[in-house]
C-alpha cells in the first residue's frame, strides 16, 4: 500500500464537517475553523535519524533548523503566516541537556527568522536501542487570501515552481529557506488555483496535485530548472524530478494570471512556468526530442516496497 | 541536567510576547492568541515503544488510543475544549497500511469519543533499525472560563486529585479516561488556582505546581487516593506518590471553593482533599503516624541518569 493511497483511506473514514473543519486530511496543512470567522491551521512533520538527516554527518544545530524549515515550508505551501511551533523529541539513552541545547540553537534560528516562536514540546527518551527522531507541529493563519489548497488546478492553468530542483540531499535539504515570504508575495500578485511545497519530489508531487484536482499535466523537460548540485549527477533530469526535499513552491494558475506575475514578480526568487495543466487525466513529460511520454511518480514513498 | 530544568532553560532562552502567547513553553498546553480575542491552544506528546506502551504485549489499537488519550488529558488539565488533532508516526521497516490502520481504529475511537477529530499527519520510516514512535499533537479552545494554569497556586490553597493513583503501568495506562468533561464540569462548580494532569507521578507534579506557584505544599499520606492496583504492589503509598501515567487531575483552590465544589459536585469521578498548600516553600508529607516528613519528587524524569 503507497502513502497517498492510505492517506485517501484515512481521508474516507470519517466525514469531517466543512464548517468545522474547512481544510482535512490530505493537504499540506489542515485548518480548523473558530468563533468569529477566525480561524487556525496545522500540520505535523516527523524527521528521523537515518532517514531524514544523518547524524554521522549532520549537526544537531542543523537538524533543529530543518525540522522548523520542513514545518515552515508547509505553512508557505497554503500561503499562510507562521504562528508558533511545539517540538517533540525521542532521545537516545545517555543523550543529556547539551543535546537538547544544541537542537534547540537550530529550532530557535529559525523560529527567530521566520518569526514563528517555540512555545512549548515534550521530551523522551527511548529504553533501550532507539534512534533520534524529532516531530514539529505548527500552527499559522491565512493571510489576506484563503489557504491555497491542492485540489483547485484547472485544464488550460501554467504550472510553475520556485528556485531549481534536483540534489538537495548534498546540502540544500539541511539549510534551505522556506518560501514563507515568496508564497505570501506571490498571492498578492496573482490569484493561485492549486499549490504545495516539494517535499517528495515534483513528479510525485505534482501526481497529488493531479489527483486532488481530477486533471493531468505535461512538463516540458527543458523548462525545468535544474539545480546545479542535480547537474553533479548522472542524470540531472531524473534528480530534477524525482529526488524529495526541495521545499521549493509548486503551483498553478491561469495563463493571464501568470502574465500578470510575470509583470508584477520582483525577483525573491526564480519562478519557472514548467509545463501546463491538461484534461488527459495522467502526467506527461514532453522529452528535448519532442516525444511525450508518461511521467510517473518517482519520488519518495514511506510506504512503498 | 532534569526534565524541569531543561525545560526552565528553554523557557529563558526567548522572551514570548504576552500579548501573542499569553502561555508559553512550562504548561500543560501553549496558548496562541488570534484575532479577535478568539485563541487556540497546543499541546504535543511523543509515545514511544518501550517507554510509554510496549508492542509485545499491547495492541495498535491501544497504543493509538492511549497516544489520543495523553494529549486529550493536557486539554483537561487546563479545563480547554478539544477541537483536533494531528498525528504523526515513525514506523519500523516492514510495517504496511495494515498495521497503520489497527492504529487508526484506535485514534478515530478516542477522536469520535472526545469530539476532536483527527485532521491530518504525517508518515515516516525508519531506515535500517528504528522502533514504534507516534507523535499526537492536539488544538483546543477556552471554554467559558480562561485555561487553568499550573503557576496559581496560594497558601492556604485545598490540594484535590481526581480518580485514584498508581499501579497505572498494570493496565490502566493504556486505557484511561481522559478527565475532558470533568475538568469542564469542575471549573464550572467552582474557581480553581491552579491545575495539571499527573503524568509524570503525583510527586514531580505537585512539585512543578509549587515551583511554578512559589510555594510549599503538605500531603497527608492517609488521604491519598491509592488505586487498587497500586495497593497489590509492596509499597502502594509510594506507588500512588511516584508512579506515572495516572491522567487523574491534580488541582488546588480555595478552602470556600473547596466547600462549594463538594456541594455542587455531582460524582462524574470522585475528587479527594489530599493536602494543602503552605508558606514552607517545600513539599512535606504527613506520615500515618503523624511525622510530616520532605516528599521529593520521585515520579518518572525523562533526562534523569
Amino acid at each position: 500500500m503507497k502513502e497517498d493511497d492510505i492517506t485517501g483511506w484515512f481521508r474516507q473514514q470519517r466525514q469531517l464537517s466543512p464548517a468545522e473543519i474547512p481544510i482535512g486530511i490530505g493537504d499540506d496543512m489542515a485548518q480548523i475553523a473558530l468563533e468569529r470567522s477566525a480561524s487556525v491551521l496545522i500540520t505535523t512533520d516527523m524527521l528521523l535519524d537515518g532517514t531524514h538527516f544523518d547524524l554521522r554527518t549532520a549537526t544537531l544545530e542543523q537538524v533543529g533548523y530543518k525540522s522548523m524549515a520542513a514545518s515552515l515550508s508547509d505553512c508557505a505551501a497554503m500561503a499562510t503566516i507562521p504562528l508558533a511551533a511545539v517540538v517533540a523529541v525521542a532521545l537516545p539513552r545517555g543523550w543529556s541537556g547539551r543535546q537538547l541545547q544544541q537542537l534547540h540553537a537550530g529550532v530557535v534560528f529559525a523560529a527567530d527568522k521566520y518569526h514563528c516562536p517555540l512555545v512549548g514540546g515534550d521530551i523522551t527518551s527511548w529504553t533501550g536501542d532507539g534512534r533520534f527522531a524529532v516531530c514539529v507541529s505548527m500552527l499559522s493563519k491565512p493571510g489576506d487570501k484563503p489557504p491555497v489548497r491542492r485540489n483547485g488546478a484547472k485544464v488550460g492553468d501554467v504550472i510553475c515552481v520556485t528556485g531549481s530542483l534536483g540534489g538537495s540531499g548534498r546540502r540544500k535539504h539541511l539549510e534551505f529557506e522556506p518560501r514563507v515570504q515568496e508564497a505570501l508575495q506571490i498571492v498578492q500578485s496573482a490569484d493561485l488555483h492549486a499549490m504545495m511545497d516539494i517535499s517528495d519530489g515534483l513528479s510525485t508531487d505534482l501526481n497529488r496535485i493531479c489527483r486532488q484536482s481530477g486533471v493531468g499535466a505535461l512538463v516540458e523537460a527543458a523548462a525545468v530548472p535544474v539545480s546545479e548540485d542535480a547537474r553533479a549527477q548522472a542524470d540531472p533530469l531524473s534528480a530534477a524530478l524525482n529526488e524529495g526535499e526541495d521545499f521549493e513552491l509548486l503551483f498553478t494558475l491561469s495563463p493571464d494570471q501568470w502574465d500578470q506575475l510575470c509583470r508584477l514578480w520582483d525577483e525573491l526568487v526564480p519562478i519557472t512556468r514548467i509545463g501546463r495543466i491538461t484534461d488527459t487525466g495522467r502526467m506527461e513529460i514532453r522529452m528535448p526530442d519532442g516525444r511525450a511520454v508518461e511521467l510517473r511518480p518517482g519520488g519518495y514513498d514511506h510506504l512503498a516496497d
